[in-house]
């Protein structure tokens, strides 16, 4: 009967095959002529050396992490110094999941590139196919890694008889938590290096390039391109195939926490509610898979969204579907968690919201941040007036859009909880995250375009082809923001769960928000997206205006750049954005990992029960405001170049209100690709950093006031009116 | 011995009549020229209009809002239907307070003009005693007001020989809590509305007459001008005045109703630990009052701000002091409230802990919007490379400055609590609070050299002159952006109060985020300061784009109005900033309001208490960050003034550099003076309404999953390994 518990790494495995023969395939495409093959060399070297300079700290940083949750392991007998195994291995998987994306992308760009010569059709199957290769590969990784693990721990700690609601498997649990704090730490610096470095070649490349010399993006003479291109790959690729391997694995570890604590009488013992959010992801990764064969295009005027969007909906209506059938096999009529009865259709009802939420969600963002709509209509015609008015109808817009995404979350939590308690928050979250595979493989296929188009321009090939890959690039920038918005969805619902799980852990009553400490909490919780946003950002600016001296210091010194006599020196470029990138995301990240600790050790689980609540509203409201005031930005500013009409009159590019546009695009750079998509890893990091610390702190009280209450007052005089 | 009950509205009326004293003062100074005088009349009927509009719209909300109060007083037995006088008589004396302080500003603003040309002591003198009467006036009618009616409620629903902490004391103190919803809602509109009017001109004004026309600020020639500064009297005079009059009232309030609880065994038949927070503040008033006299100075060389500091300074230590003996001369050695017991002396701690609080944060945010200090040199720095980098250095910097605040008040809410228990958490309000009327005089003394400023630039009185003001406005700015610093700290734990209170009227036990529908709740409460701040910017923007298409048409169809042959149209725009702030003032103001009565009625108690965590501290976050960036982006463009170096170069107005921190600027002026000052009524406002539906909704269940437990899974198989 235990069928299911090997079946799940064998679906991860499965998952990798497929990789590896995608990959191959994308290999065996033509590569282009040596012009082209010479730059995305350098485009692939770069990436390869930030990768490499990254993995060297973060080698570092795990090792003594990974020491410390060892010791740690030994102080306590809840605790278990394995916990140090699982999270290097997360970590390492982690790692190698942004390895695989990168790869894949920096060999899939130019092949791209190629293949846009010939038709879009089949520009679109060499760019999707390198998405889905790290789609596949993320998503096969982190089935094989859990499930795999699972087994071993599950082995290890739970002697033969056990009921599964018992401190054996509680224990077994808690020490796979390490693989997922392993993981979404990993995330955290690749998304946040990753960013930091990609935003300041951008900013840096168009300050001086567009703005300063007057010459087009990706133009081969701007000797920050090549790093911009790099960007692409180090941060919108390889962080976040990194960030959502994390996720995956956050929301599939709080849903086997919380399923661990459920009275199942099923026919595995009690197990099915543990395995159900690893069989869901399986599911997923199958349907994923199978959809991505659904994803083309015949002729050059067929939509490429739609293409995407048959693929997106057909994975998430047959993951619905089989999910149904799983819930119903594997999970016993009725259920106990924590007092609270549920039934099987129950839990099937909060994966179905999950999935809702998380498509809802993604409509909000793509109506707030695509072309043509309301909001984005409201920032051009702001352009007109100047920088100021663009700014502020930015940031309007990014605050206006938090409202609806807000209401749907909250509506999720409560009914997901309704249906099936904390149990189905959880579920939700994994329901949602269960098409990972898909998500990733459309959202990665962005970044390979924008890099594919880079290729062309620099390369300087037929209009045509640019032509073709900008079409890709849009779309690309349209999934880009609906991607976010599904990501801080199920951020929020996962840090739900790791919430349940930490009050599950440390066996607190309630986190009453009514006491002084507790509150305090909240608002210094609250506060830790806004200074580890202005740390993201401030990086940005201070790493981007070194890239400008260098730019400016390079055209000054290098004759015969302009007259492309002269090649550029790229590769100082490079330095700069890796150098600057890695030395701006420690303080963020110390941040993130060490507050959670501080408060927790300092003033017990309910004080820091209220500071994940902080982090965790505040989190998702920053995330929403920037991700989607950037992408807004960044639309408005393509508006213009179609033209577009204000007041009456058209304006084009190279126009004032196109040159306000690109003022708010460049505000919104780092607002969409650093801070904003590092919230939902900040959010979730907290979390799991509190689950892991739980059992240590578990019998600290907290400290309300200065002394227990002791006097009784026995006779009270009564008021006196005026005479 | 109810002579402490009488001396309190006393103390009120002996701050009136210096009010009026000072007035009279003010008046009898030489108002100028006639061309001065035509141009002060143009500002004071605009202003004059625009209230009288206000109150138009607003007359008919209080109307409506109190028959409504008044039937829902009727409903149940804990409510009375006197609530809704309660309720108008608040309304009318906020209202009645920003009319003096707009009365008596554009009055002083002329005659400061006149002044400064004499001397710069002179001009000092009539602007801060102008500031000082509405000041003194604002805390003179909250006080009287307060005290009064606190008498007039006692005498009716106390019977002789019943406890302070019995029902009918309670009754008394709800009815009172409609004095503030009152003053609150009218300070919330009058804010808004008025922060719109102001940045709507000002921003109006400057795009076509600083930018696209090439006329300096507050130059005769623009039509927007007047309306500008119209806008100084109606937002920074008379909105300001609304929203302190509200906030001294309500953390008056909350402490008044946390008081009620407490056992105390005092010579005032319990009444005194009620009683303090009206003591506190009428003794704050007097200090307040003796401290204006030592505003002075002598020679043309002295410091402004020195002489505004010692005022300062010395109100907020002789308060210090004398609240000292006040404490213990009211309160008994020994007291509880809710089984917690504390004595005189943690009374006594926590008012200092208050204090500490408000001077610490009115220290960080000098330090954060302050000229040639880090922060602002860095925007200044950023400027260099253009627009977008001089804005993401201000929204970098305004996140940046959240942090130092946030620990503070933490450690404060932290603090207050440990020594008095929520009462100590409410006191610590009421004594940062005490000296309103010097900080609100000081506050207003901004505008009002704003205004003598423009009406000197108007007339064209010679450059000493300006020289003189400009003087006094850029001190203005400096208070007007610790005076927010102090307000949002103030609000922070007014609410705090407010929610305590909440918690004890509707009887529950304790908000606990762990409930999912509690933390729905949080997170739809944290998003209210988004969109609330979003409808206030983009109302701006709109408002402000009326206007610049406004001075378009007067610029392009009235001849001579360049070569000042002929006057501009002043009054239309006048009436376009009026008609726009009074349509845009509704919906942020709706949102306010209807909120937490939707949520309470539809989700209980409970779930209510999490959205007003979220709103506040999502609110106290957004506030910080709009007002700080928005300080920091004006100091920085005024840095160019006197010239500034960015890499080794210098730059002026006019220059590049200039322009982009112009920019910057234009951003903040909605940030600093529209919604961020608006979120400290927003929360609290939120609370007052909680707590007067508070009664009506005690007795409801929070709605948390679909059934109440019921089934035991008796028997459970255990978990069978692989084979």
């Amino acid at each position: 009967m235990n069928i299911v518990l090997i079946l799940i790494p064998l679906i991860g495995l499965i998952g990798l095959i497929v990789t590896a023969f995608k990959s191959a395939w994308v290999n065996r495409q033509d590569a282009g002529d040596p012009k082209m093959q010479e730059l995305a060399g350098f485009i692939a070297k770069g990436a390869m050396a930030f990768l490499k300079a990254e993995w060297r700290i973060l080698g570092v940083f795990a090792l003594i992490t990974s020491i410390l949750l060892g010791w740690s392991g030994t102080l306590i007998e809840e605790s278990n110094p394995i916990i140090a195994i699982s999270f290097l291995l997360g970590a390492f998987l982690s790692a190698l999941a942004g390895y695989i994306g990168m790869k894949i992308a920096t060999r899939a760009n130019v092949r791209t590139t190629q293949a846009a010569r010939t038709s879009l059709a089949k520009a679109l199957d060499v760019s999707f196919t390198g998405g889905s290769v790290m789609g596949i590969g993320v998503a096969g990784l982190a089935i094989l890694g859990l499930g795999g693990l699972f087994i071993v721990f599950f082995k290890y700690f739970v002697p033969e008889g056990a009921l599964a609601t018992g401190i054996e498997m509680k224990k077994a649990i808690e020490v796979l938590a390490g693989f997922s704090l392993g993981a979404e730490s990993i995330a955290l610096f690749a998304r946040v290096g990753g960013g930091i470095y990609t935003k300041a070649a951008d900013v840096g490349a168009d300050l001086v390039g567009k703005v300063e010399a007057g010459i087009p993006e990706d133009d081969v003479r701007n000797p920050a391109t090549i790093a911009d291109n790099v960007g692409d790959n180090v941060g919108d690729v390889a962080g976040m195939g990194a960030d959502l391997f994390g996720s995956y694995v956050a929301t599939i570890l709080a849903t086997m926490v919380l399923g661990q604590e459920i009275v199942s009488n099923d026919n595995f013992g009690g197990l099915s509610p543990i395995l159900l959010p690893m069989v869901t992801a399986g599911l997923g990764l199958i349907f994923s898979i199978v959809a991505t064969f659904f994803v083309h295009i015949k002729k050059e005027t067929d939509s490429v969204q739609h293409a995407l969007n048959i693929g997106n909906w057909s994975s998430i209506i047959l993951t619905a579907i089989a999910s149904y059938f799983a819930v119903m096999y594997l999970l016993p009529e009725k259920m106990v968690i924590r007092e609270f009865e549920f039934t099987s259709l129950d839990v099937f009802i909060a994966i179905v919201i999950g999935l809702v939420v998380g498509t809802l969600m993604s409509i909000i963002t793509e109506y707030y941040t695509a072309m043509g709509k309301r909001p984005v209509n409201s920032i051009v015609q702001k352009s007109g007036t100047g920088h100021a008015t663009n700014i502020i109808g930015g940031l309007s817009i990014g605050m206006e859009s938090t409202a609806l995404p807000i209401f749907i979350l909250a509506a999720g939590i409560f009914g997901s909880h309704y249906f099936a308690g904390l149990y189905g928050v959880a579920i939700a979250a994994a329901g949602m995250m269960a098409t990972t595979a898909m998500q990733l493989a459309i959202d990665a296929f962005g970044p390979i375009a924008d890099n594919a188009g880079g290729i062309a321009e620099m390369s300087q090939l037929p209009e045509e082809v640019r032509h073709r890959t900008d079409n890709l690039d849009a779309v690309g920038n349209t999934t880009a923001a609906t991607g976010k918005g599904f990501a801080i969805a199920s951020a929020a619902l996962t840090s739900l769960a790791l919430f349940a799980a930490f009050v599950g852990v440390t066996g607190i009553a309630a986190i009453d928000i009514f006491k002084a400490p507790v509150l305090a909490g909240l608002f210094v919780g609250g506060m830790i997206p806004y200074i580890f946003s202005s740390l993201a950002i401030a990086a940005v600016g201070r790493a981007a205006m070194d890239m400008v001296n260098e730019v400016r210091r390079q055209f000054h010194e290098i004759p015969g750049i302009m007259e492309y006599k002269a090649q550029p020196e790229y590769e100082k470029c490079v330095a700069i954005s890796t150098r600057a990138s890695l030395r701006e995301m420690i303080a963020p990240g110390a941040i993130a990992l060490l507050m959670p600790v501080i408060i927790g050790f300092t003033f017990g689980p309910e004080v820091l029960g209220g500071f994940l609540a902080g982090i965790t509203v505040s989190g998702v409201l920053m995330g929403i405001f920037q991700s989607n005031a950037g992408g807004a930005w960044d639309n408005a500013k393509k508006s213009f170049e179609k033209g577009v009409d204000i007041n009456g009159k058209m304006y084009y590019k190279k126009s004032e209100p196109h040159k306000a546009s690109v003022t708010g695009d460049t505000v919104g750079d780092p607002f969409k690709d650093t801070s904003g998509p590092s919230m939902n890893i900040l959010i979730k990091l907290s979390s799991i950093v509190a689950l892991i610390i739980a059992p240590h702190i578990s019998t600290m009280k907290t400290m309300e006031a200065k002394k227990e209450p002791k006097m009784k007052i026995e006779k009270v005089t009564p008021v006196a009116h005026i005479k």
